[in-house]
């Protein structure tokens, strides 16, 4: 956590929580390590806006004295802001090999930045926070989710912490996708930009597994329309949507190597007459078990359609013509040969389109056989790429 | 439909319709042209037994005296016995480019008959079908099938008509897998076979996710562990298991060329807000609607898991070992490039497994960009592959 000093906006999850205000759930809430930062008055949305939200995140390394050393780190759909451990929070982050003194991403030089996305509900507002002008949870009256506006959500926090230039911003994923948001709504903010297995929009594949996914989700009586007690989510259609992303997220090659067609306990009965009978069964099972009670399906299915709506060409009429905007000294785009969410051939689209206006541009293939969740998993093909670039 | 004469056992859909006596339920019949064997007494099966099942079939062409020139079809999943169009029964069949006077199956030279899977629900025996001994639908109480069974249950129409050799024996899909169970379980009495877009094992990924689909119908309240009232479907679980169908039968590649990222009608209020606003979910709704009310939940299940537990390998410990039981003149082995479910590497391990045995053994990789689907869809490619082979 870097000592940035009192700001009157932000303040440790620990001392709002005394203060409830925020009006999150048990359960939902960020990690101990968690700043919120309140945003006053109107945060104006693409479609709509919000009044006095908060935008929650975590901070590692210390803000130099020309304020210029600052890394703003985008997370995928999923994550919260505890990408790596603190001392105030020791649990390991999702990225916890990237960022830290002589990691890739070294804490003793740059002071790294995480944001929780908007719309999501490890501490900042999103479809499960209480609306503070009902009292009620947002729930569906949330405005319409775009990654614009979780993009501008991070700008608040950078601007929260007098940063008039970032060093770089980072995502992976969704993150990319909102890095690169941020890149063409501030152009020239960020000196540089890192993105990894993401797009300048999604193909009608990703699209409609992530339909699918939502669909599973709003299939579920639980849902109720969007209206479930929180705390007692749909379950049923959370456990489908995550083992359909996990799916999706790794490879097919990977999987023949780790599991092959080892069956597990055999299956009785019922339902499991159908299920859980081979080793890969079982880990979509496990995965999806961890998952469930973790995230908010409103808040998932808000992001989720964020991310298919999420297009590049809407801030210029085509993608190449939208990538004019960016203004950065230099740029570094990394995709995965096994990924079949963003496939390799949309890093190169995006490297070709940022070349039109970025002097360095390189893009890196990396035979990791990961599928999509690689940057999560395959850290010694991903920690030199990352540490170069910083 | 072949004249090949009165057969006891055999007898006109129309006909065992006003005798009743099959009790499958109104919406699960076969087509006119089909016939219905009944085979007498106990067919074992390899976890179970049935009690005087019905198999559907339907034919085209005429045996020729010598009885040597039929040529055995059996289905993917979901197809019935109807494969062409007929005088008795004019609508297209599933592949129709593929049967017929001078088609690539040509049945002016050959007897054609394809058989509605054992456990479907198109004439055949199967869990949406009463059984005799309690006068109740099957449902879960169907013993656990396998694509042995529904080999076996196609050898019952073979010897029911007579025939003592097949010309060849032909299956793409679950039906490839069938067709190799065939010959794996009777060597020597097809000449040849013609294996399309299938493998000698499922893979964890396409485990994964028909594992997935199956878990779609169990988790809707409407499956009711299986006891729905026939015509009563969990029509939510089979949307969402045939929309995950349709995206991996079909291949990335074909969607970005036909979709791209268009929109169609602007979604509206509740679920419909995380739904479609693209065509392809637009795209995937429409098939999955053509799908429901017409394909039973359990026979699905059913059909499903015995794809997963298909291995040649359980024919003498691997599937090199099993392969080598086979007995055949020629083989033809057909792959598509942009197949995620059953990949070309498979078909490769099929041929070279084959050649261990069999003389003359072809390979063939079609670049078609339709992915698993292909042999359905991209006819000018596979039609010359298949008239080659007749």
């Amino acid at each position: 956590m870097g000592k940035i000093g009192a700001m009157a906006e932000s303040w440790h999850v620990a001392e709002d929580k005394e203060e409830g205000r925020e009006g999150r759930p048990p359960g939902f809430r960020a990690g101990p390590a968690a700043r919120l930062l309140r945003v006053k008055g109107v945060f104006p949305m693409l479609k709509g806006e919000l009044h006095n939200p908060f935008i929650a995140y975590e901070t590692w390394g210390e803000l130099n004295a020309a304020r210029d050393n600052a890394v703003l780190l985008f997370t995928g759909l999923s994550p919260s802001a505890h990408a790596a451990s603190s001392v105030e929070d020791p649990r390991p982050g999702w990225w916890e090999d990237m960022i830290g003194p002589d990691k890739p991403i070294d804490t003793r030089r740059y002071f790294v930045i995480c944001v929780n996305s908007l719309g999501s509900c490890f501490g900042s507002t999103g479809p499960a926070s209480v609306n503070p002008n009902t009292g009620n949870p947002y729930r569906l009256s949330f405005p319409r989710l775009t990654l614009e506006d979780v993009a501008n959500a991070g700008l608040e926090v950078v601007r929260s912490l007098r940063i008039e230039r970032l060093f770089a911003t980072v995502g992976a994923s969704m993150g990319g996708m909102t890095a690169l948001a941020f890149c063409l709504l501030h152009p020239g903010l960020s000196r540089s930009l890192l993105c990894i297995s993401s797009a300048t929009h999604s193909l009608p594949f990703a699209i409609a597994l992530r339909s699918l996914q939502r669909e599973a989700i709003c299939s579920d009586p639980a849902w109720q329309g969007g209206a479930y007690p929180l705390g007692r989510e749909p379950v049923t259609g959370m456990r489908l949507a995550r083992k359909l992303g996990m799916i999706t997220y790794r490879s097919a090659g990977e999987w023949d190597v780790r599991f092959g067609r080892e069956r597990s306990a055999e299956p009785r009965g019922g339902g499991s007459l159908f299920q859980v009978g081979f080793e890969v069964e079982s880990y979509l099972e496990a995965h999806a078990e961890r998952f469930i009670g973790s995230f908010d399906a409103n808040c998932y299915l808000y992001l989720s359609r964020a991310v298919d709506l999420f297009d590049v060409a809407d801030h210029g009429g085509t993608v190449e013509k939208g990538l004019r905007r960016i203004v950065l000294e230099r740029a570094l785009v990394v995709g995965v040969e096994s990924d079949v969410l963003f496939p390799l051939r949309q890093q190169e689209e995006l490297a070709d389109g940022l070349r039109q206006v970025v002097s360095d541009v390189r893009l890196t293939s990396l035979p990791s056989i990961q599928g999509h969740d690689s940057f999560l998993i395959d850290m010694d093909r991903f920690r030199p790429v990352v540490g170069e670039f910083f």
